[in-house]
C-alpha cells in the first residue's frame, strides 16, 4: 500500500509537473520526513543527507531550537508576511546580526532584504554596484553560478542555462577563475585587461565572485588570489561583491567564507542557510557609503518573510562563541581525509580532491567524467543523498549539514565507497 | 516601556537596514501581531488592513485552518525544504490543484515551481516563451509591473525602478494598455505594429499582461480587449502570458482573473496568495505542448518550499464550491458602492473609480495626484493600512483580504472617508 | 558581339559577385554610359532614369559643370584623399556651404565629416545625441530607413533587413509615423508615452525622422506633425535629428526638406546628393552647443574625400538664387498631376498618390500590392528605370534627378502608363 | 598673401567644422597638392608622407596610371554612381580580381560590395557570420580596431571610442591578441574558454582579427598564432574573419597579409587601398558556401562607386607578376634596419621595433610613451608626415606608400632621426 502511494506520487509528478524538474530525477523517490542529517521516504527508507538542500540546511533538517521558536510564533499569530514594514522580528534580527556577526568581525554593513532568493540578492548587488559607479560592465568568473534571473544568469558560466535565457546575455565579462588555467596566471591576465586602455573590456562597475564555486565544480580560490582581486578592485575603483550564498553561513568553517583571506568586500550576498530552516530568505550587505538606494528602488513581495527572519535570528546563537566554527573546522579535516583516501584507493577514477570546509569534492579525471553521475546514482540506491558538480558533472560533491556528527559522516562516506566500488566493478 | 521598544526598533531600522526600505516609511510603526483583517503594533494599536501584504494575504492574516496544518506539519518534522525533490506535500498539491482548480475550468497546464517569488515565475515564463518560439521580443504594456530582476524589470513600466537597473532594458516593447489612451484604440495600434512588416517592432515571442494592473494604477482591461489580445496572439503565433501574480487567486472574484473574459492563456504566472499564508511560493502554468524545458534549465534553491506548498494545498478548499467566489463578488459590489459614493461626496478630488473585485481604486484627477499619498498617510494615523498605486501615486488602492467581513469593510471605509475629509479641510 | 559582352558580364556577376546584389536583379542589364537623366547599356539601349541613383544624383548623371572641375582637379594633382587633414578644398566647401546654405536660412551648425555614407552620418548623430544627453534610447518611426550598420539598423523599420543583423537591435523605440494610423493620432500616442512615467519608454536622447520616408513608402509627414514633434523635443529636452539623406539637397523643392515646416533640427544628416556627382560623401550638421566631440571620437578613413567635397562645393551654385528651387517646385506639380491622372485612369490599382517634390509615389491599394513590382519590371523593359518602395513594394516611386526637363518627365511617365496598361491587360 | 590663405582656412576649420576633427590638429597646415610620396601645403612647403592616408594610398598620391584612366572615364561620361546595378566597370573588376588575385592564390571567394568604407565591410562580415552560424557572439582581440559604426565598434578595443557609443557594446568578447601577454599564452586562454562549457563565453559565430594591428600599436601576430587560431575555428565550427582593411592590398609585402601564414579565412574584409587612388571602396570576400545573403539584405547607396572600382581594376596590374611584391619586401628590410638602428642609437626611448612589411613601428618603452607624440609633432615641423599608434600613442608608426623609393625612405627616416634628437635634447 505504501508502495502504491509512492508510485501514484511519481505518476503525479510525471503527469502534472513540468519537465523542468531535476532533483526528483536524480533522487527518484518521495520524501516524507527529515531530521538532522537524515531523510525518510514514504516507504520508510532512511537516507544519509550529504546534500543539505543544496546548502540551505547548514543547521540540519528541522533543527529543534528553531522549530520550537517557529511553532510558538505561529501559535501566537506573529506577523507572517509584512513586505518591508517594521516588525519586532525584523528589528531583533537586525540587532542580533549586527552584534553577533558584524561587530566581532569589524564589519560595517547595512542590511538589505531584497526578496527571499539567492538570485534576488545577486540582482540587487549588481544594481547598486552599477548605480554607485555609473558603469555597466560586471566582471564574473569562469564556472560561476549566481542565479537564474536575467541579471544573475548573465554572470553565470554554464552554457546550458545561459542558452535558456533565449536572449543574449550582456554587460558582463567572464574572466578566468583562480583554478581555471593550470598555470594559475589568471590575475596577470585580468590585470592586463584592466590596465590596457585598448583591451576592449570597459572599466567594470564591480567584480563578483564565489570564494568556493559550489555549482561550478567545488573550485576553491586561494587566499592570495582573493587578496589580489581585492587589490585590483581598489586600484581600479571597482566594487568587490562576494556571492556567499552557498559558501557563506559557516559552510567553509567561518561565518563568511572570505574571513580567512582577510578581505572586506563592498557587498556580500547571503541566502540559502541564512534562515537556517530551509525557509526562503536572502540579505544583501552593503557598505554604508554605497547604500544609495532610493526607497523601493528594488523591492519584492516576499522580502519580509518573518518566519524565516525569526529562524535566521535563532541560528545566530551558533555564532556567539567560536565553538561551533571550530567543530566545523575539525570535521572538515575528517572529510578531507576520507576524500583523499578515496582518491588514493580508486586510482581508476584519476581523481583529485577539491574545496574547503563542508564544501569539498572528488573530481574525476579527464575522460572519467561520467563516473561522477554514476557514483551518485549508485550511492542514492544505497541510502546516500549526494550530488555532482562541475561543467561535466565530474565532481562528487559533499555538502552535508554542518551539524552532522562523526558517525553520520562515517556512515555516509562508507556508503560512498561502496558505491564507487560497485561502479568500478561493473 | 513599549514606546521605548518602538523607538528602539525604529532606530535599528534607520541604523542597520538599507535605505531601500519603503513600506516601513509609509506605515511608520512596528507590527507585532496579526489576525484576519487586523494588525497590531507593539503599542497595542489596532489597524484595519486594506493592503493584505500587497495581495499576498487573500485569506487573511494567520488563517486558522492553514495555521493548524502548518503547526502539525512542523511538529511531525515534515520536509521543510527539498528543492524539487519528490515529497508527499508536493504530490498532494499537484493532485489537488489539478482537481480543484484546473479540471473544473477545463484548463490543462503543467505546473512548474520556478522559485518562490513573482519575479521568478515571470522570468521563467519569458524564458519558455522565447525557447518555444525562437524569438526574442516580448510585448508588455504601459504601466505594467512584473518584477525587479532584470528580465521582469525589462517589461515593467515604471521609470524609477527601470532606471535602477543601471543598464539598458532590452528585447521588449511597451504597447498601450487598454486604458492608456482615452480613445481606447490600443488594439488597432498594436495590430498595425504587428501587421506592417516595416513597423520596426520585430515579431514577438509573447505578449504578457496583467488583466488588472495592481501597481500601475488599478487599471482593469475590458473583457473585449483581452479577447482581442488573445486573437492577435493566435493570428501572429505569439504566446499569451497572463501575469496573475496579484490579480489571481480569487482577487477579482474568480480564481483566475481572466476567467470571465473567456480566454485561455498559454502561460499563467501565480505567486503572492497562491500559498495563502504569506509564505513565499510561485508557480508557472504552462500548456503541455509548450513544456519543452530541459531538466534544471530554470532552477532555484527555494523552489520547493514545502510549508508554503502545504498551505497552498489547504487554501484550495475555498475553491471546492462557488460559495467563496460568490461572497467575494458580493462584497466587491459593496466596495464599488462605497468608492463611488466617496467620488461623489468629494468632488474636490476630481476622482474616478477603477478596477474590479477586491482590486479597486479611487483615482484622484489631473492636478490632484498628491491627494493620494496624503489620504493614505492620514488613514494610517487613524488605523487603516491602505496604499497608493499608479505612476504618480494618484490612486488610493483597496487590496483587502478576501475573507474580510462587511463590518471590516465598513469600518475601513469609514476611516478612509474621515481621512479624506481631514485632508481636504487642511 | 555586344550581346556577348552583356551576357558575359551577367555571368561574371552570377559567378563572382555575392548573392546580396539587388538592383542588378531589378534592372537586369549592364550599363555603360550616362548623362543627365539618361543611361545607356552596352547594347546601346537608352533608358530614362526616374531613380537617380536612389537619390544620389539630384543634379543628373555626370553634370557638366562638376565634371569639368573634377577633371581639372585631378589633372593638377589636387589632394584626392586626406582623412580630415586641412585641405584647400575642404576649407572652400565649409566657407561656401555656410554662405550659400546656412546663413540665408538663419541656420547655425558645425559641419562634421563622419565618413562618406548615409549610415555613417546617422551613426554619428546617434552618438552625439547620446553623449549630449547621457541617455540611451532613440525614438524612430515606423517604416523608417536609416542605414545598414548596427546603430542605424536599430532605428530602421524593415523586418527583413533588421533580421539580417543576427543580434537583437536595442536601445530604440519605434513610434507611429504621421501616416501610420488612419486616424493620424500618432502625436497623441507619442505624447502619452513620454508624459506617463510608467509607460515603459525610457526618456529618449533624441527623436530621429525623415520628413518624407523614401524607402518606407514615400510617406510624407505633414508640417503640423513635424512642428508637433519639434515641440515635444523641446518639452522633454530631447534632440531632434532630421535624417535628410534622401529628402535633403533639394529633393522636396527646398534645400532642406524641413524648411517649409519652419522647424530647426538640432542635428541634420546629409549624404547621397550632397556631393552631386554620385561621389561618396556625408556630412552631419550639429548645433554648436552640442558639438562636444572629443577629437577623433568618431572617425573613418574616407571622411575626407576631396573629389567629392570639390563636387559638393560646385553644386552649391544651384542654390545661390531661388531659381533652381522654384523650377523644382514647378516640375513637382507636373509630377503630381501625372500621378493623379494615373490613379484616376487605372482604378483597378486602387491606388493613391503620396509624397512631395521630386519624391512622389503611386501606392497600389490593399490586395493590389504586387502590381508595384510588376509595373516597374515592365517599365524597365520599355526603357524606364523606376523603383518600388514600401513594406510590400507596393509603391511605384518617382525619384528622378532635379535637373530633368519636362520632355524627360513626359517621356518617362508615358512609358510608365504603357507599362501599367500592359500589366493590367495581362 | 599665401600665408593669409592658410590662416583664413585654419579659421574656417575652427569656426565651421566640428570639434571631432583630429588629423588637422596633428598636422596643422592646409594641403593643396600631392604626388607619389610627397605633399605640399598652400605655402609651398613640401612634406615626405610616411602616413599614406592611413594606409589608403598604397600606390602613392595621384598615381599616374590610375589618374589617366579616371580622367578618360569621366570624360567619356562613364557611369559614376550605380549602386549595385550591373556596369561594365563592375564586371571587369570582378573578372580581373578573380584572375589576378584569387585564382593564383587558390582562393575561391564571392565578392560583395558592402558600401565604400572599412566599417561597412566589417559590419557585413559580422552579419553574414551570424546568419551562417545562427550564433551571436563574435570574438575579437585586445587593441583591435575595426571601425566606428555600432557593430564594428563593439569589436574595437580602444576605450575612448568605445565610450563614444553612448550605449553598451554587446554580443562580443575580447580575447588576448598574440602579443598581449608577455608569456604569449593567449591561445591556451582562448582554448580553455572555448572548451569549458561553463566558461561563460558562449560559442561564437566567428573570430575576427587583424594580422597586424594598425591602430592598436603595430602588433604583428606570429604565423604560428594565426595557424592556431584557424585550427580553433575549424575545431569549434566558428568562421574566421580577417580584417585586412589596413594590412591587406600589399602592405605587409603580399597582397593579403595572411598569405605567408598559409591560412584561408572564411571571410576577408578589404578597403582603404583596394581602390588605390584614395577613392572610397570596400569589398567583402566570402567563401561561396557562406554566401547565403538574401538580395539587398545588406545594402548602401555608395556600394557601386564606379570610379573607385575602375581605379581598383587598374592597380591590379601591380599584382600580375611578383616584381612589385618583391620590391616591397626588399624595401621592408630597409625600413626594419633603419628602425632598429634608431632603437639602438636612442636608448633613452627604451624602444623596441614592431610589425612587418610597410607596417612597422618604434614602440617607446614603459614610462616613455609620451615621446611618441612629441617625435611625430617635431617630425611634422621638419617636413615629415608620420603618425602614432597604440593605446597610449606610444608607437611611431611607418605607413608610407608601397611605391616610395629608397631616396624617399632615406629622406624620411633622416628627418625622423633629427626629430628624435631634438626631442631628446629638449
Amino acid at each position: 500500500m505504501v508502495l502504491t502511494m509512492e508510485r501514484k506520487a511519481m505518476e503525479i509528478f510525471e503527469n502534472h509537473e513540468s519537465q523542468v524538474r531535476s532533483y526528483s530525477r536524480s533522487f527518484p523517490t518521495v520524501f516524507e520526513k527529515a531530521k538532522g542529517y537524515k531523510m525518510w521516504d514514504t516507504t520508510g527508507k532512511e537516507y544519509i543527507d550529504f546534500f543539505a538542500g543544496a546548502g540551505a540546511l547548514n543547521y540540519g533538517h528541522n533543527n529543534e531550537k528553531v522549530k520550537k521558536k517557529i511553532i510558538e510564533y505561529i501559535q501566537e499569530d506573529g506577523i507572517a508576511h509584512s513586505l518591508d514594514m517594521g516588525t519586532v522580528v525584523r528589528a531583533k534580527f537586525l540587532e542580533r546580526f549586527t552584534e553577533v556577526i558584524l561587530q566581532p568581525r569589524n564589519l560595517n554593513y547595512k542590511v538589505m532584504f531584497p526578496g527571499p532568493t539567492g538570485t534576488n540578492t545577486v540582482e540587487s548587488a549588481l544594481k547598486i554596484a552599477r548605480k554607485v559607479t555609473g558603469r555597466q560592465t560586471i566582471i564574473s568568473f569562469t564556472n560561476a553560478f549566481h542565479g537564474m534571473t536575467l541579471g544573475s544568469l548573465s554572470i553565470t558560466g554554464n552554457s546550458t542555462v545561459r542558452q535558456g535565457a533565449g536572449v543574449p546575455l550582456t554587460n558582463t565579462v567572464a574572466m578566468p577563475y583562480d583554478t581555471f588555467m593550470q598555470d594559475h596566471h589568471s590575475i596577470e591576465y585580468l590585470e592586463r585587461f584592466l590596465e590596457d586602455a585598448g583591451s576592449g573590456v570597459d572599466l567594470p562597475a564591480a567584480i563578483i565572485l564565489e570564494t568556493v564555486q559550489g555549482e561550478g565544480g567545488i573550485n576553491a580560490a586561494s587566499f592570495e588570489w582573493l587578496q589580489a582581486i581585492e587589490k585590483l578592485c581598489h586600484r581600479y575603483d571597482m566594487l568587490l561583491i562576494i556571492d556567499d550564498v552557498q559558501a557563506g553561513c559557516g559552510r567553509t568553517g567561518t561565518f563568511f567564507s572570505f574571513e580567512p583571506a582577510g578581505i572586506t568586500p563592498d557587498i556580500v550576498c547571503l541566502s540559502k542557510s541564512i534562515s537556517g530552516y530551509g525557509l526562503p530568505l536572502a540579505i544583501t550587505l552593503i557598505k554604508p557609503e554605497y547604500d544609495i538606494w532610493a526607497p523601493g528602488e528594488h523591492n519584492g513581495t516576499f522580502r519580509g518573510n518573518n518566519m524565516a527572519i525569526l529562524a535566521a535570528t535563532e541560528v545566530l546563537s551558533y555564532w556567539e562563541t567560536d565553538v561551533f566554527a571550530k567543530s566545523v573546522q575539525e570535521k572538515s579535516k575528517m572529510i578531507k581525509a576520507r576524500m583523499e583516501k578515496i582518491v588514493e584507493n580508486y586510482p581508476e577514477l584519476q581523481a583529485t580532491t577539491r574545496g574547503r570546509g563542508f564544501m569539498q569534492g572528488i573530481a574525476c579525471g579527464k575522460g572519467k567524467e561520467t563516473y561522477g553521475s554514476e557514483i551518485c546514482a549508485k550511492a542514492f540506491e544505497k541510502g546516500l543523498i549526494i550530488e555532482t558538480s562541475g561543467p561535466d558533472s565530474e565532481v562528487v560533491k559533499f555538502l552535508g549539514s554542518l551539524t552532522i556528527d562523526e558517525a553520520g559522516l562515517d556512515k555516509g562516506f562508507d556508503i560512498l565507497e561502496e558505491a564507487i566500488q560497485e561502479v568500478l566493478n561493473k
